[in-house]
């Protein structure tokens, strides 16, 4: 039995247990009250400020707690928009942020702001150049995070703070992922975190302003965390957050050295032992124990039942393990195949042995999805029949169509095309992913009743 | 030393600390997920919710989680506004509502809504009769507290929701102060708690929204607790403030019994041992376990530092123990004394010793603070000099300058008057009170330079 989901949120450490133990009847209590018990979860708080602020690489008071790093990067997005309204009401996000920052900007966009998204190279990092092109006279704030939660690749965070620098305009830095590993560098000027992903309690966010930020905080507020966070303290949650911090911190370099490593070792074994496997993703540019790949021809949604029934927690941002039946954002904005898509993210002290396990079991299981789904061998070989060919999936779901598409591409001569008609949002994604996989041209998509034709020429 | 403001927050229950405990190693995961650990993670917030569910009395899909009561009541008023937009934009709020309720008002106001305060009377209880007056044909919302946390008053929350039913208008309850004592009673439509007022941990609001209620969330959404809650579930808290909400259920009735006749203690000895006291809040309808009362000639912040030194932890609604320097709005709502005020909040199992005790130390806490101020002892006896006098204190705060109208009221005759000179916010609610404990005649209050000046004829 291994987790291997620590992306999405890492097992309590240890110190994070025993200091949440340990201030569960020192911190109880108001700490605005002036009392004893008062003055005692005050101190607790201002210990934790200091020492998160430590960590950070900030003064205290420009640090807050919040309740969770969405709550975080929403209340950082409304208010830099808020405080910077004068200069304008334009924000800038990378494509593949997280959901959170995503959604914050939807509600911006709903309420009449503009918002431009920067796109991403294959490997799912952006370029300092191009937030420089999309910054404008009437840009408010830009938004970028350390590292992808999905796919591992570290963002050039200093170079982009040193072009919005220069522009004058904020830039907020969603760390969530990077911040148990060491600071941000660069000049930022907003930074989000979330105690969970390093192995804190939930319910605590990080969220700090730097001095100098015009910021004003939106809705209802009180007289709590400085006024950007609104409700009574979670004062033992966050001493437990404040003390798990420096210890991953204390033991991150040996850590990152050892998952790097162990990561490794899946990047470069993955794609021989399972075959038709697209490892995604900056190769070396990227987080310590996070790696990703995209198995051909499976339905992710199946292949992480058959990892859990084999002791492996692992994610997926396939289509068909979503609720909303589409890839995950940041799958489509690198253009990367999304079926069977599988997200191994190792948390602090995960074993060789059981990373070799995973190995050893995950080609089985691959095939035994893809048995499951008639997924074609790769060896197929069939007769030609036609220069056109029409296979209609629709109503059929990832990874149905390029199932289908595979099977018959041998049917149409060299030169030919296959026409796939699929009303599947995966396969606007996976069908071109397919075509450079297999070396075949994608010719493009044509709009048909309930759906899209999608064109392929067979090259080979 | 004894802590009496679980008002304010209560100690953690030993059953929420178990419960806790017990939840750290299952539930950290994300519930979300499909593998093991998702599951466990989904198991226990699912139970916890059936358990929140059947002590509010609602449907397990009506609650969700939030990360505090404050953060609850801001959801569910905007949610609520933004929901039945088409009806208006007037919103209902009695005039003793918790700050939270207060700031998302000032909120609504803010942003073109309107917004009507519902008067109280001076035990600071609202009528049903006023609440169906406030109503109008573009009320989109009313809100009342269950009962008060200043004062414990209970509110007539079912025939106020009898009302705003008839008139089709949702009444939201927060019924923070009441909920660890038993379901709110009468046709209500949102609810909202806090885990931490009944011995839950810190982290943890309730949020409830009746099926058929217009609702809209507001603000970036996510997948998260129906889309009324959007950030990471912290699953350990939830758990402890369900399971712990149960506990203190369990023993509800024989405790309040217990505390009732404890604070009544305090109720009916505080005036005999006490000179110039006032016990305010309803003596009948009231939460078991608080009584307020506030001291003339007293420096509330002075008392509670006096009150601090002798081992009690309680809080207090004077101007001078707040950074805004002005008195509690419940207090000036309610229209009686604020100078030295105290709230005594007994938590679930305090001593019987613990309270005679406060009751031993009290007067001399008092007359200790009186005396270092120079105030005036009732048996004060002057000649009279003039048939008008005016006492300038101007730049002098709370209780000074009605200690200062209590030294010269005898030296005008019955019939004459005495202007009193002051910029403070608290005069304007303590001179008045101050009258009616005297039996003097409050004359009324005019516009000087600076300030007021505060007519007081002498009557007797």
């Amino acid at each position: 039995m291994a987790y291997f989901d620590s992306a999405s949120s890492a097992p309590l450490h240890p110190v994070a247990r025993q200091a949440l133990l340990a201030s569960l009847d020192e911190g109880w209590a108001d700490p605005a009250r002036l009392y004893r018990e008062g003055r005692r979860a005050r101190l607790l708080l201002d210990a934790a400020r200091e020492a998160a602020a430590e960590a950070v690489g900030c003064r205290a008071d420009e640090l807050v707690f919040t309740s969770s790093g969405t709550r975080a990067v929403h209340s950082g997005i409304a208010g830099v928009l808020a405080g910077r309204r004068r200069t304008g009401g334009h924000l800038i996000v990378s494509a593949v942020e997280h959901s959170s920052v995503l959604h914050a900007a939807e509600v911006h966009e709903a309420g009449g702001g503009a918002v431009t998204q920067v796109a991403v190279d294959r490997a799912g990092a952006v370029t300092a150049s191009a937030y420089a092109e999309a910054l404008r006279p009437d840009t408010a704030l830009a938004c970028l995070q350390s590292a992808n939660h999905e796919v591992g690749t570290e963002q050039p965070v200093a170079e982009v703070a040193a072009v919005c620098r220069e522009a004058g305009v904020p830039l907020l830095v969603d760390a969530a992922q990077s911040l148990g590993w060491g600071r941000v560098h660069g000049d930022w000027s907003v930074l989000t975190g979330s105690a969970h992903k390093w192995g804190g309690p939930s319910g605590v966010g990080l969220f700090v302003v730097r001095k100098g930020v015009r910021f004003a905080a939106q809705g209802p507020t009180d007289e709590r965390e400085s006024g950007r966070a609104a409700g009574f303290e979670n004062i033992p949650a966050i001493v437990a957050a404040a003390a798990s911090l420096r210890a991953v911190r204390a033991e991150a370099d040996e850590e990152a050295v050892r998952l790097r490593e162990l990561t490794e070792r899946i990047r470069a074994r993955v794609p021989s032992l399972v075959p038709d496997v697209e490892v995604v993703g900056d190769p070396e540019r990227r987080l310590p124990g996070v790696v990703t790949f995209s198995c051909l021809y499976v339905d992710g949604e199946t292949l992480l039942h058959e990892l859990d029934r084999e002791g492996f927690s692992v994610s997926s941002g396939s289509s068909c393990t979503s609720s909303t039946l589409t890839p995950s954002h940041v799958l489509r904005a690198m253009g990367v195949l999304s079926e069977g898509n599988v997200r191994v993210s190792l948390p602090t002290g995960a074993a060789a042995e059981d990373v070799e396990r995973f190995l050893s079991v995950l080609p089985g299981a691959v095939a035994a999805v893809r048995e499951k789904l008639g997924a074609p061998t790769t060896t197929t070989v069939a007769a030609v029949r036609e220069d056109t060919l029409v296979v209609d999936a629709l109503g059929r779901r990832c990874p149905i169509p390029v199932i289908e598409l595979a099977k018959v591409i041998g049917d149409v001569p060299v030169g030919g095309t296959v026409r796939v008609l699929s009303d599947d949002e995966a396969a606007r994604l996976d069908i071109p992913a397919w075509c450079e996989m297999r070396g075949q041209e994608y010719v493009g998509e044509e709009p048909v009743e309930r759906g899209s034709a999608y064109v392929v020429r067979r090259v080979s």
